[in-house]
């Protein structure tokens, strides 16, 4: 039973998805009116509005303009890329103090689940009475503990229907063509170009994830193999492709707070394949290579429902369980049920078994160097939802 | 009163559109059991297929299939980038005369149609009685008499909805940002990023379009003075940018039988562009780039209803001219009426109108020389239709 009263308050960190706002309406409803209680802030752009006190009262929000925002892509708190000092968030715990901040809720990935974490040990070391939680999402799916991450599923509906378009416009005018989709560490957002696989002749024809280490060489050999088959090649690329021992293809040199390589916002990588091939293969070939970027991440007006739907409950399950106060802090997760429906219980874990570390996709999905099992398609179909697919005609001889 | 009888061929050219395969079915509808048309052929590929004799029947398909086609973008009957020898013409007529066409349709844009001009002169010399249609298409929206092109409204709502979605991802995590929109000579595609200006403070801050000569300098200047209005800066870029005198920013070196430089596929100038503003306005700035490419074309389950509409209408109006037989040949043109309520009425104008040159954008649709006038949005808005648009929080102080 909960006695603690005071002060909600809400951040939204790193980067976008399509559903982040369901994650932070799901928080306001829960939270507006409920007796512990009293204000429902917002902190604009994450930890740096905590140490600026800029805060908004979104409790004040009309339902209409909350289910509004919560279908619009991009933290609507606004976000920020920054990892707090310890003196930082000393200061963020005075904040929080001043502001009788009681409740506080991060919605973000395992940069974010970090921070999180080391404004509850400072909360500890202070003996301020804060419950404090982490809601996650990331187009990535790269999170520990949970089976997959609100935001994951719209991105991957948008990969797939990009990838279908693409399989379209290959057959239409053959050539090779890469498509670089977004995915730090893990593949799972590049697998999900899997789906656009209906037709045994169907792009794309190579996968390349950062579980496996790539070789240009083996590439090249990949891409000549493909063509001569099917007069043709579509080929999807995680931008987090790699050498071993995690030796970059390409360097951008920028680096942002929490020491991450810049790799999305340039077409460099796709560009540098797309000029080996053409070295490696044959100056006279139709080589192309596109970057999806940003698209996959706030994308206006197309997501998956489900992830709509688990993104909100994600967002209710961290405040149910904050006014619940069986526990003082946590993470929330989604656990699929066994069977062969799709059923998913929302949990909560510990702030530490989500922070910092990520998740790569399982050796099972994987499928030689350059390919993804099958098996990972009865993985993502539930989390993706309706899809449109295409068709074509038969073909029929004079 | 049309008396000539024999077979249709149908074939479709240049780059995709999402809704293509709508006038395919739109041509095809109209002549399956016409009294004058034997059998409904596709040329896949075509000129090429012509010249290789490789048709299918599509006359053959079922009407579930002809649906379920009409809504996959990208040709179905696989397009060509080939501009035939006057050599190649003649014998793509001896062609037509072995299989008994009559009727010939050519789905495509500025470049199909000086090809179907040129198999018409041919075929006039001849003396060989075909009915000769070009059934425009184009994301460009660059075609000469008509109103606008099947393909565009389409385009101009993905183009749309990426730049509302990038808009609230550059409102969440402020930066310099660049994107390049598809559109070799026109600006069309790239000014439907006005439509994601919502509120005063909305990106896109800055649109630039072929039809203004560019320079990095003035560029540069624009984005500073943007980004310290704003805080951060969104902006779309034409590829088709050019200096004075058509002088290209930069060149990749690859032309197409037309003499088309490649623009597409690659993200070479969005990421000149990004290091330019580096360079000039400061290294610590996040400044990214994508590349829309070949989504804006193909990108699946996501397209405009009146677009898909009057493509339909497009290719039933081809197949109904050439059966009445009033004109033995000419391309489809959408004339818009005068009048608050949108209403376009179906012509035919002579091919040569259509072939080869293009289309720039009105003068009066231009804003300086990094902006488009908001008289455009009363063009744009009909052949877009209905488009998600984001909402806010109210940002209420405490």
């Amino acid at each position: 039973m909960s006695s603690l009263k005071g002060n909600v308050l809400i951040g939204q960190s790193g980067g976008p998805t399509c559903v982040i706002n369901q994650s932070l309406v799901g928080i306001i409803e829960t939270a507006v009116g409920a007796d512990a209680v009293d204000r429902v802030l917002g902190a604009r752009h994450g930890i740096a509005g905590i140490l600026a006190e800029d805060f908004i009262d979104v409790g004040k929000e009309s339902q209409a303009t909350l289910e509004a925002v919560a279908v619009t892509p991009c933290a609507a708190l606004r976000s920020v890329r920054k990892k707090p000092t310890r003196e930082e968030c000393e200061k963020a715990l005075d904040v929080f103090q001043k502001h009788n901040i009681r409740y506080f809720f991060y919605i973000g990935g395992n940069d974010t689940a970090e921070t999180a974490h080391i404004l509850n040990e400072v909360a500890v070391e202070k003996s301020y009475e804060v419950r404090l939680f982490h809601v996650p999402k990331t187009i990535d799916n790269d999170l520990l503990v949970t089976d997959h991450c609100p935001g994951f599923g719209s991105a991957a509906k948008f990969v797939a229907s990009a990838f279908m378009g693409d399989n379209q416009d290959n057959r239409s005018l053959p050539g090779i063509k890469i498509d670089v989709v977004m995915g730090r560490h893990a593949g799972w957002l590049t697998a999900a170009s899997l789906l656009a696989r209906q037709n045994a002749d169907d792009g794309p024809h190579l996968i390349y994830l950062p579980e496996v280490d790539f070789s240009v060489e083996s590439f090249l050999a990949d891409v000549d193999r493909m063509y001569t088959k099917h007069g043709r090649c579509l080929i999807a690329v995680s931008e987090g492709i790699h050498g071993p021992g995690g030796e970059p293809i390409i360097n951008t040199g920028e680096v942002d707070s929490h020491g991450n390589v810049q790799l999305s916002g340039s077409g460099a990588l796709g560009d540098f394949l797309s000029a080996k091939v053409k070295d490696g293969l044959g100056k006279g070939l139709r080589v192309r290579a596109d970057t999806f970027g940003y698209l996959q991440r706030s994308f206006a007006g197309f997501h998956s429902e489900v992830d709509a739907v688990e993104a909100r409950e994600c967002g209710r399950t961290a405040m149910r369980a904050a006014l619940a106060g069986d526990r003082p802090h946590g993470s929330v997760f989604m656990e699929r049920a066994s069977g062969a429906d799709y059923h998913i219980d929302y949990k909560l874990t510990e702030l530490r078994n989500v922070a910092k570390e990520t998740r790569d996709m399982e050796a099972s999905f994987l499928k030689g160097t350059n390919d993804v099992d099958s098996s990972f398609l009865d993985y993502v179909r539930p989390l993706v939802g309706e899809i449109f697919v295409p068709a074509r005609l038969s073909d029929f001889p004079l």
